[in-house]
């Protein structure tokens, strides 16, 4: 093992160098590349580079909110766990899931529900949950879409990157359909890992 | 959505069925398969089929080591999220994760070294850590390594899946070449949720 990989700040410069050599003509504006080489560096798959749809202004949207202390709501205890929260406590938010939350398990259960539809009923409760990000549950999506038509919900960033193949591509169809700000990642791909990965290139952004 | 999108364990079943049928002749024996298909349902990257390597024996060590109430260390905040521990519990294991502890902060600075390294030479200090998931650092892996060829650890799985692009596919193939039970995923792809998606086949395997 060389020296340098000890070091690692030097092996994520020096893994971006790679992912931009490989990318060739592939090339982005500077904030889109951010969010894409991040998704390719927590993956090492290069499919994310045509996959990954940014709508206009959604980067400066989130930056806004997170800059005015909005919260994050995840649909998974490993999208919570992969974001930095350090970082964004500095602008006074945290991340938050509501998928273990007892009340949650038990609303679901009496209404033949999922989990993660209820978990966004009870996040669009605080309007300073602004930017949501779900990498697992394409019901959760599906749920906030509603949210969003019935003016419960008006995000500022939508992360829809459910990963799967039940559900998962249709419901990132449904939110690009929406007037929000969103990020995706079109077809079966994604996952929980990969909305962190683009909530902390956001983040890394900022500093 | 159609209603049975509201019902998570027809989902999962479902996508189950479509990933074997699109697996079409790559068939494998049971157990085993069911590690690739999880690995390729928690990434929709049919890839995995053809890089995931499972030494012999590494399912049936891990299990017993579970039996056993072995405890499963990973090198990532986000492998442990996504393990299964209500189901490791019950056979009186937990996942550690060291990477955060101040004791491991403190002398990765003091020494120039990776946090990972330090967490994985904590790990080994109690013999009821049998079972590592590295997702993230290939210096874990390294690491991991040097413990096992000096006799201060004897895993009874080692699921060695850092992603990346500096040193990933080096510190796998590092791990094949010793005689432990190991799952790997050769090249550059894995990650935390591989290794966690992994370490849950083999438990829902247990049932």
């Amino acid at each position: 093992m060389g020296d340098y990989m000890k070091v690692p700040h030097q092996i994520e410069e020096r893994s971006f160098a790679i992912i931009t050599e490989e990318l060739g003509d592939k090339t982005f504006p500077e904030d889109i590349g951010k969010i894409i080489k991040r998704v390719i560096h927590t993956t090492a798959d290069f499919e994310y580079a045509d996959i990954t749809i940014i709508s206009p202004r959604a980067i400066e949207s989130a930056q806004r909110a997170i800059q005015g202390g909005a919260h994050i709501v995840t649909d998974t205890q490993m999208a919570k766990a992969g974001i930095n929260k350090a970082k964004l406590k500095k602008f006074g938010g945290e991340v938050r899931c509501f998928m273990a939350d007892e009340d949650v398990a038990q609303k679901a259960k009496e209404r033949g529900i999922t989990r993660a539809m209820v978990s966004m009923e009870k996040a669009v409760e605080d309007s300073n949950n602004r930017i949501f990000v779900i990498g697992n549950a394409p019901t959760a999506l599906f749920e906030l879409k509603r949210l969003i038509e019935e003016g419960k919900a008006k995000p500022d960033l939508v992360v829809g990157v459910p990963v799967g193949f039940v559900g998962a591509a249709e419901s990132k169809e449904a939110l690009e359909s929406l007037d929000v700000p969103y990020i995706v990642t079109r077809g079966r791909k994604g996952g929980s890992a990969v909305g962190a990965a683009i909530i902390n290139a956001i983040l890394y952004m900022m500093e």
